[in-house]
């Protein structure tokens, strides 16, 4: 147990043998790390996962959630253009946790910073009586604006990189107490951000970008919002892999609802100019329009709940 | 309640109308912030606090809680010898935690922030049975080298900037059911770090800092191991204002273990070598020798407990 190795015990046991990126002038160990940001400028975000909300752990081993909570961070790097560098965590968990447990989800908190080239350069560690993980995650803009969610324009393509409604049909499918189908369930356990695609879109020029974290509609919404347009998404353009089709039979759901409300996936959802090809991994799933800052699919307002607001009446 | 605004609600209440600092280039309401890092590095640490944990909100009021939050982070930013200069906060909280509690916290957050120069640039918010703060902290070098803990030379003068034990002397007063000294009580509430002690310190050319949070001679043994010196504290070189005497005769403790192995003061120790005139704020409270690794206090081992170890069995 956490108990028996203490606070410096713990933080040995995950800081110590692993391999820092270049951008990891000083590692874990001292009052604060310290980090390369070569433009002068430095890309900053924070998410919590919380046990019973967020993950519970007889549905996804500790890694998994170690991974959950890097890529919920690192995907918010991402969506800004940037590539990632480093995360910092806090954890909050209670004194009897075993220290397998927390080696695991620092294993997965570094397999996750290691696909995105990131390191872990922090941490904290506290008594409480709910698990929680606090990560930040730290960025590098490699000279280029940050793409905002308040630059899309009327004629822009809105674009797709990554799964949507895979964690939320995996979430389903759990939820009724089944284990499969396999991907759509692993898909809940640790998502697959395409890194990659967002620098790659900032390259390409695109005009505004967003993390799907809430939801396909709901994150476009913020960027219909904040950049001051409409936006119509087909959702013929949307990929329906055939295993989110036959659960959606099985559990008598709209699949469509998955793919338009479905969060947790964190892929990316782009506007690029019309004249613009888009780079590898981005598929067009619709336009932005001028008019009311309002999100609509196929022409039409959405019938069901558009995504996520974590304290919202239900 | 948090439940009736919803998260973006209580976001656009925390963040709208606040003033941030020129380092502040992308501030909060997209995936992720954009920070200034003048001279190419950024400073990054994380801390979390917990209630019933760090702090009791029938002994603090949220916004002291805010405060002490985000002190806890600034100082270990300045304990590098780096000039603060963002926070991002990951708060959890219960869904009918009353909005106005939330704010004030917020409140305190930017209020500490204000203080070291810096602004509150991202945050997160999820619903938990247990209310926690989770805090980062971004800082700036200014062009200078690390301070870290390794760099003690046997010969240097051991130095304090800051106020130690008057927050482990308030606690106590509240523990054994009292609310005075009034003096002392602030001081569990609100600590007050010396932030430019610590950038004044690195230009002075100090060899070794670190923040005082788990305790003086805990956080010296830390330069100790990682400097591989021995160092020894006079403890008459220490201030043992009146009141905290006054309090100790009162509850029957020997007041130097406040002083000693008091943490949450966030006072900053450093090392400077003995030709140095230490800047201002800055007072000599013993030596770094050669050694085995070890703090003792005028000349011998101490007998007490030397600090906080947040899991160490007890």
């Amino acid at each position: 147990m956490l108990h028996d190795v203490g606070e410096f015990g713990l933080i040995d046991r995950v800081t110590s043998g692993r391999r820092q990126p270049a951008s990891t002038l000083l590692g874990p160990g001292d009052d604060a790390a310290v980090v390369a940001a070569p433009d002068g400028r430095v890309v900053a975000t924070t998410d919590v996962l919380v046990e019973g909300v967020h993950f519970r752990l007889d549905w996804s081993g500790p890694e998994d959630v170690g991974r959950k909570a890097a890529a919920a961070n690192l995907a918010d790097i991402a969506a800004m253009g940037a590539v990632p560098t480093s995360l910092l965590v806090a954890l909050t968990c209670p004194p009897d946790t075993p220290v397998a447990l927390l080696t695991a989800l620092a294993d997965g908190l570094w397999a996750e910073a290691s696909v995105a080239g990131a390191g872990l350069v922090g941490g904290d560690v506290a008594s409480s009586p709910t698990l929680t993980l606090a990560v930040s995650a730290l960025g590098s803009l490699e000279g280029r604006l940050p793409v905002t969610r308040a630059g899309a324009r009327p004629g822009d393509v809105v674009a797709l990189a990554g799964r949507v409604g895979w964690a939320a049909a995996g979430l389903a499918v759990l939820q009724r107490g089944f284990r499969s189908p396999g991907s759509l369930v692993a898909a809940h356990r640790v998502p697959e951000p395409p890194y990659r695609a967002g620098p790659a879109a900032a390259v390409a020029g695109a005009t505004a970008m967003i993390d799907v974290s809430d939801g396909l509609l709901a994150d476009l919404g913020h960027v219909a919002v904040a950049s001051g347009v409409a936006i119509d998404v087909r959702t013929r353009a949307l990929d329906m892999p055939l295993r989110m089709g036959e659960a959606a039979s099985a559990l008598g759901v709209d699949p469509l609802s998955w793919l338009l409300t479905g969060g947790e996936d964190h892929a990316l959802a782009a506007t690029f100019p019309a004249h613009i090809e888009l780079p590898a991994g981005w598929t067009a799933i619709g336009d932005a329009r001028a008019g009311d800052p309002r999100v609509t699919v196929d022409g039409a307002p959405y019938e069901g709940s558009p995504g996520w607001d974590h304290f919202a009446p239900r």
